[in-house]
């Protein structure tokens, strides 16, 4: 068992409590390499980093665990173990968390987090996103800290076909509060966007970027919104062919030409 | 015609050739407002700012065209626009380009371009991304410029279901040199990453991202690469639901209690 290699990364941060409590409960099942963004990293979904070089630096080293902190994005940091650090290595897991905030429904698209899991699934290896629904900074991490290390034994026990990739989120409470785990899908809505307006000294407007979360189908059963409002864990398996196949078939008839 | 409103962006920034050549060919078909990053936002994906307020400039205004800077990503010029500039007007299409470089296949996923054209269709507007395969800073845009205007145009007219999001690509070389357009699904593969290693002048490493495109399907005929390696211009319909349903009752059957 400990001679298993496992990758974590996150999006808050290398300092973050999530990445912190996740390295806690995941040292059981083997070898752990952490690269985690130097500064905080949320909201920065799938992107790379083009226009500037990157810089990785030695946080921790001690018997079965390493951790580096990348200047760059989630992404980053992900390339930067699997192509750089352990090029070649056979890795058992990738887990990305645990992120300050949900990520369910449509914020997989904007989230760090998630982009990181995703990214990870391209190299063959199980990865993983967890997420507890709490964005404050004393968020109790311990349920989700014990559904880490459920999801992530039984996905090295079962060992489901590759590529997998799950979006986990934890609702908040205590463990005892958890209804169960739910395998589910992305339910549909949207964000609907406000903006703070304030100005600066200089008399200049700036804008801080809020919204609410508008849940499209309230009513359905099977969508991790309500896993979420059940207090179930949702999990949701990801694929990232984004094609709109029946659209491929509609628009060929005035568009092919 | 000339009372529809169309708005525009793209991820190369307010001042790219791209950009230019998109707004000089949409002008025709209604007035235009124009909110690109103020810097160049390649690689972005559908980042949005969270950790920093934002800043808004406008570059030019005359009849007909409004142009403004924004400090943020793609994604969060889309959100200025629609919720802070335009709120609940009725807009006709938005388009997000040209950019310089191919967002073809896995690339969709790393792109500001389509991060912002996926958003733009959250809004319920037919939402339009267009690339040109080729990075170079001299790139000729004619001929994705003559293509922007007839598929924006053929949009406008067929006016498909919403909601409508395209990837459209388009291979280098001059108009007559195109094949034609393809509907076509979005290429499996992913990239094989290098890092390019430098030393600054404090002696310490940093690391330039550098990769090659893997096909791991080279044989299909269906697909956008396929598509752009015979000449002709891909366009892939985009959807957001990144729930792989299958996975979702095989892992059921052992995460579910």
């Amino acid at each position: 068992m400990a001679d298993r290699l496992i990758f974590l990364t996150n999006d808050d941060g290398v300092g973050a409590r999530g990445l912190e409590r996740m390295i806690q409960m995941m040292r059981p099942f083997g070898h752990l390499v952490v690269v985690a963004p130097e500064t905080t990293q949320s909201g920065m979904a799938h992107a790379i980093t083009m226009s500037n070089p990157l810089f990785l630096r030695e946080v921790r080293s001690e018997p079965g665990l390493e951790v580096y902190a990348c200047s760059g994005t989630p992404v980053d940091c992900v390339k930067m173990a699997l192509d750089y650090l352990l090029p070649g290595r056979k890795l058992d897991m990738i887990c990305s968390g645990i992120n300050h905030g949900s990520n369910a429904a449509i914020n997989v698209l904007y989230s760090g987090t998630m982009g990181a899991a995703i990214e990870g699934s391209f190299y063959d290896v199980p990865s993983i996103g967890f997420s507890l629904c709490d964005h404050s900074l004393d968020a109790d991490f311990e349920a989700a800290g014990e559904i880490v290390q459920r999801i992530a034994g039984a996905i090295l026990e079962h060992k489901p076909a590759l590529p997998l990739c799950l979006n986990v989120n934890i609702p908040v409470g205590r463990p005892e509060d958890l209804a169960g785990i739910k395998v589910c899908r992305q339910c549909r809505g949207y964000w609907k966007e406000e903006f703070f307006i304030r100005k600066n000294p200089a008399g200049r407007d700036y804008f801080w970027l809020t919204g609410d979360f508008q849940n499209h189908e309230p009513d359905a059963t099977d969508t991790d919104e309500w896993a979420l409002a059940h207090g179930f864990v949702s999990v949701v398996p990801i694929q990232i062919d984004l094609t709109n196949h029946a659209q491929v078939t509609s628009l060929g008839k005035f568009l092919n030409r």
